[in-house]
């Protein structure tokens, strides 16, 4: 089942139409696999723009953070029921070298929602955002850890995006050269690229007999295709 | 030599001061292993994230673009000599695992760069700031490449943004539980994370002997540290 979002004036894409996404499941698709957004808020007309980890379930994405972040209290500022953001997540596949400098490109799928954060202020919504980020980064992470307490909850924000402004842009394949370039003797291809991870490192004070889990050997944020 | 940069009101950081970084060396390290950044813009009030490669030379990071893009259009607005703008990198190292939920975190590296950005006009400039954008993200691949022609360099804008207010993040190391929680039964350590290269593909109509060169087949983003 797949919805196609009518773009708004602000995400319909203007150049490069072609690679335009606006397909719900494929922009699903795209937010499971990444978990590192860049989130963009204004103070003052001056936008900033921060790293941090989301995670997304149906058409929610939420981040958290410390409750005295600055971007955090910018971002549900409560005065004008919520500050306008935009979330961006990009996943980069590769580098395209083509035959000219101009037609240079690279593969990446990208999401761009813009919307406004509201604050998830009920105890039991909160925790459960929280156990939607943890599992969204690292599946299986949440039962085998500490839980949070009451403190901890107090101290940590957490902010709902709904997924409901966005748009998408993709490129994949080879490069695209103008006709003629063909002839330019040089090589074209494209570099792939993709995030690894590398063998776990236990922390210095495990426990005896504290192995490294499964989900942690074997992380990969590809997904099988439905 | 080394220069530490004052951090502004606005780059200052107020929560975890001890993962700030203001050293312009440590900065410039963290902008020359990546390529890719999110650039923040605001149009009527609502901010907008937007990845996009860049390049570095001295105190200047350049970013371009189709002269037609909304991007870099709304970037170099001429009635107030350039908009408010904010680029940010940022760079994965690893997820954190610490035995609480709370503690959970990530190993990064992220610089956020606060500024005007100015449209290079003059030829010699826009050639000489593409070039560094080319060699910051393939070192080599220019001189390899058809050189742009006047139509692409009209087609294309580039804009410079100076490195003048900055911040910088940085977490390394292991997960830092509360005392009391390294008595619980979990593992604990860090899953490393890192961009690679696959091996080069070839594009289907290469001429005959043109075959992958060294900088598309070791391609890495580390850098010699110095």
């Amino acid at each position: 089942m797949s919805e196609t979002q009518m773009p708004t004036a602000r995400t319909r894409l203007v150049r490069e139409a072609d690679r335009a996404v606006y397909d719900r499941e494929a922009v699903y698709r795209i937010l499971d696999e990444g978990f590192l957004c860049h989130a963009g808020f204004v103070v003052d007309g001056q936008p900033f723009v921060i790293p941090t980890s989301y995670g997304r379930r149906d058409a929610s994405l939420y981040i958290h953070g410390s409750a005295a972040s600055r971007m955090l209290r910018q971002m549900q500022m409560p005065m004008n029921d919520g500050a306008p953001v935009c979330i961006t997540v990009t996943l980069l596949d590769g580098l395209v070298l083509a035959r000219s400098v101009f037609n240079h490109s690279m593969n990446y799928r990208s999401v761009v929602i813009l919307g406004k954060a509201t604050l998830v202020d009920d105890r039991e919504e909160k925790l459960a955002a929280l156990r939607i980020l943890s599992e969204h980064i690292l599946p299986g992470r949440w039962d085998d850890s500490r839980q949070p307490n009451e403190r901890e909850l107090k101290a940590t924000s957490v902010l709902r995006v709904p997924i409901e402004e966005f748009s998408a842009k993709v490129r994949v394949g080879p490069p695209i050269d103008d006709e003629e370039d063909y002839a330019f003797p040089t090589w074209a291809g494209v570099v792939p690229l993709e995030m690894v991870a590398g063998k776990p490192i236990d922390d210095a004070r495990l426990l005896p007999g504290q192995s490294v889990r499964e989900y942690a050997r074997d992380y990969t944020r590809k997904r099988q295709s439905k």
